[in-house]
């Protein structure tokens, strides 16, 4: 078989690595470049230091249309704001692109007021919401949007309820690990301030609310402002991991049994979900690390639904979903090469 | 000055650890008598190793008649069930009790819907619900019930927005450490299981529940059922700490500064709570660790406030509360012996 | 190609789950039994929750015979003192084996002093001590006794020097993770005893030491005793790890460079120990997290050479020695399924 | 009774805060002045959050002669090289000065060579040692160095064998919580490097064997260089709390009980020394967060034994010792203000 040639743009930063580390693993793809400006020339092991042994390339700096002509499917993990000025490039050849950035998730209106930047290359349409759990059409597309961390957590552990039209109001109590914020030391990731604590921020402004309210008021277009659907992130002593409490306000009464049915229905063929039954335990980040599934538990009463959903959030949050990805518009196996167990204990 | 005795029925876990620990600092209370009916005749500091150095005093067992004779005031931090079969005979003399335990601070009939359990030594409306800043009437009480460590945060976080009968819905998610769970290991308190995750738990069906609708419908007789006031538990890895956040449903649409001016007037007179300024940071655990305070913050956006309270389940949710009622029952200030700084970092 | 049919004699712990985990990713094996007397008839993915989707076995209790005869190779994840009441009669058929259990490690006499009880099934030499670096003589042993963890990071880290005769003196000073102490909780496990601290323990007596003597030994037969071999553990508040701090006290004055180059060449074709150049920063515990990895660096001056090993004890240090093990008997390459990348971060 | 007035030099850092923390609770003592160039105006509870409500100071950024002037004792907490400029100035006037950096721990030419930098303000011999369980005459100095954190746990550790002229080779491996790393940020901080991990560092060179081979030379001076006495680093994942294994390779054979006794002699008169009786269990942090106490265990084998200490490295390791200090200088009570019971669990 023909291994098909993987250039990823940006592979200095948690998601890159980790994209690496996948693929490492991959049956059917190579990482063949890696990109890097700041350590162009060096080994891809001097920084990744846990891949030595593993893989033999060094950071290089080519131009996007050289990455494109080599690649069979490019990644994007460069910040916010950067993957826009590459990717128009990229799509000029025949390469597939998967952009972990936030560029292309929301029409280009919604971006600018939520990111606060001009977008200068507006395709609102063009790009795929790369949920695939939502979004089969993927492998239609030649842009994949990957979605971000909290909103994958977050949109899976609603969306059965939303597509029902129950969700009277939906409020999302989010606890992440912090390799969420990236690699570099900052105030927030000083092991002194987030050991042994709990800290909420951006409570009612996070970006990442804007990805949530799009992708349930598609669902439901009851829920298409955010004076229904409330998002509250916090980050605790953990590396990995994102695990989101849905308090879901409903339309009427409901009974977990019912409700968990409903779930199961609306996931049946969805490989990385994994809805647990009452009396198997609710889902912790300990049973997704390092892999790219979902887990979903519920509990119901009255008119509220708790839905818990726990994800690794480099995994299916990043840089998994972005191969999830890879796979469908590849037209290989969703699964290709990302059934890796979890790492527990 | 006289010094007060003090008797602590239950001197081997957390929180009669945790007493004695506040206890050597206070000024005008000495601890006379600790008991553990399974320890009896050992050091108390081969057990509370830590405190080598600085208690010279042997668990004893002896009957609680003659403890309420030789102490001023006794904390009972027994199991629950257990006190009620104490405090009686304590209350037969002098001396005054806090109960740690949850036998007294529901109805009776509650409490036996709640615990499951018969409740022996009814005395509905006899003890004083012990959270001092809403039940200033500890001070003229013979017996406080100190509430349990959740509702603790969970009333402070809402108690003005309550008062003000501004609160349509209320949902409490609190993320606590693990040792509100006690001293004894389980498999929720092993390393492997906690470390680097998040669990939610009894999700709809804590027994902390009663209290928080308990207290809040005192304020507001519209929050006295469960259909509108939700609590949901979580453990994090961390060993001291509760962080509540609390998602509230306002009658009407509110801003931040008002809210905030509300609640800096509530507590104006309320030494341990400290209302924190926008642009001052949300509350965490690291700045009320090993204190008495409780930290409250907040932010509003339409017709919903976020509150965000921390406290030390240990101190403020536990025997520092204690000896906070403990000072009003006996004529001493509030703060006597309690305005410890925090251990941060 | 025909798959590998393997049991796994005791798989509800944490090596036997590991070795589920690891054999999931393996090319050429496929779990064929699990077995557990106490959990017989539950699914494995209700014990070990993380593997749900991935697996779908019971645990089942059939007679070693019955196992011997259905696998081509067997592993034995029991307590110390059980896989000899099951061994002799998996080797009555064809089958092969690797115990992880102490039994066979040692001299039945040794045996018998260190862990105090009568070695049933004495057949010294008969087992090869499972080190692969060390003893590739595995490939043709029918019963490979898979070492310890402490032993696996410790033997490694001096080999070198040991086979060149220059060590007059070993201190090896372990930092461990706390899943080597297994999936029960205990004291020594319960969050707020490990969170935030570190804990010597059987500091002279522990267990693993007369396997460290042993190879020791073999490389340099005047350390044979433990007068001049010492071994201190330690738990530090980690899930999986042991970082090795070998102190050697040389013969002579030695310098970094020569040291490092004899043991990059003594580990020439050791694909799995990563020997570390100047420069390259020292081993860490997340270098080589959930990986079959040993990496090395050191620094020498005068006559004292500190040299560090990290591995994860659950892998290196347990499950994937043993299937490293498994591939040498098998005649498969020895990193047959076993190029896992470390998780990190 | 007169309060002591006390000024803080360098208030921002760990060591500053910590010094506040305690003087908050030392009777005879107040803080008078914090000064902190970068942040002067801004008040000291902005930056120390957890103070809030304890104390009511900005921090300044007068000249020091004017803080000498105002101040029975001034506390330098700046970076090493910095108090070299300010403590000349100081020491103009009448008060006393108790220096946390490393300026006047060594002769002016050992901190040349180890710090690689000019002293500007050599008074060797003029400056005490500040480790008071070794040098009582801080009680008659106007200039006391205060000893490194890792220095303080490694002397005590071995100065009782030191004394009596047993050691023939000390090996000291430290593991410390990252709190002595300051403040700032930094990759070794950083949550994802530090968490679940284990670093050595500056194995060979750190900046702290100087003063500890100072130390156990003027117990022993067989002791006096480099080449029989041996420091090793490490960081691991807690916040407080430095654990030394001291490895000491002695003269002759030694039993436990006879070893211990020695301690027990040694330290007979030093309250914040608890040395532990066999069967009590060995050192560990959790038994000494936040307090000032040195926690001193061991066990002996043939001609070795092995010495574990434990110290909070912000307390006895820096600003609680430093506060000893003060007490001999000022003639209070050793232990005045700073028989704080240790934060366990």
């Amino acid at each position: 078989m023909t291994m098909i040639d993987i250039g990823i743009i940006g592979g200095s930063g948690y998601t890159g690595c980790e994209l690496i580390r996948l693929l490492l693993q991959h049956p059917c793809a190579r990482v063949r470049i890696v990109t890097s400006r700041r350590l162009s020339g060096n080994r891809v092991t001097n920084i990744h230091r846990h891949l030595s042994g593993l893989i033999d390339l060094h950071f290089e700096n080519p131009p996007p249309s050289e990455i494109a002509d080599a690649c069979d499917l490019v990644f994007t993990a460069v910040p916010h704001g950067a993957a826009m000025d590459i990717i128009p490039a990229l799509l000029k050849s025949d390469t597939r692109v998967v952009d972990l950035s936030a560029d292309y998730r929301l029409p280009a209106q919604v971006f600018e007021e939520t990111y606060g930047r001009v977008h200068t290359d507006p395709r609102d349409g063009d790009a795929v919401f790369g949920l695939p759990e939502l979004h089969p059409e993927a492998s239609e597309a030649r842009l994949v949007a990957n979605p971000g961390c909290y909103p994958t957590g977050a949109i899976l552990s609603a969306a059965p309820l939303a597509k029902a039209g129950m969700i009277r109001c939906a409020i999302f109590d989010s606890k992440s690990g912090i390799s969420g914020a990236g690699g570099e030391p900052s105030n927030t990731s000083h092991y002194p301030n987030l050991a042994e604590n709990v800290q909420a921020y951006n409570i009612t402004t996070h970006r990442h609310l804007p990805e949530i309210v799009q992708e349930l008021g598609r669902l439901d277009n009851s829920l298409n402002s955010v004076s229904n659907v409330y998002f509250t992130p916090h980050v605790v002593p953990a590396i990995r991991g994102i695990l989101t409490t849905a308090h879901l306000i409903l339309r009427e009464e409901c009974e977990s049994g019912a409700i968990l049915d409903a779930y199961k229905e609306f996931y049946r063929d969805k490989p990385f979900v994994r809805v647990r039954e009452e009396g198997d335990g609710l889902p912790n980040l300990a049973d997704v690390r390092g892999s790219n599934f979902c887990d979903i538990g519920l509990v119901c009463g009255g008119n509220r639904a708790v839905v818990i959903s726990a994800i690794d959030n480099l995994v299916k949050g990043a840089s998994g979903q972005a191969i999830q990805n890879m796979n469908l518009m590849l037209g290989l196996p969703e699964t290709c090469g990302l059934l890796i167990s979890p790492l527990s204990p």
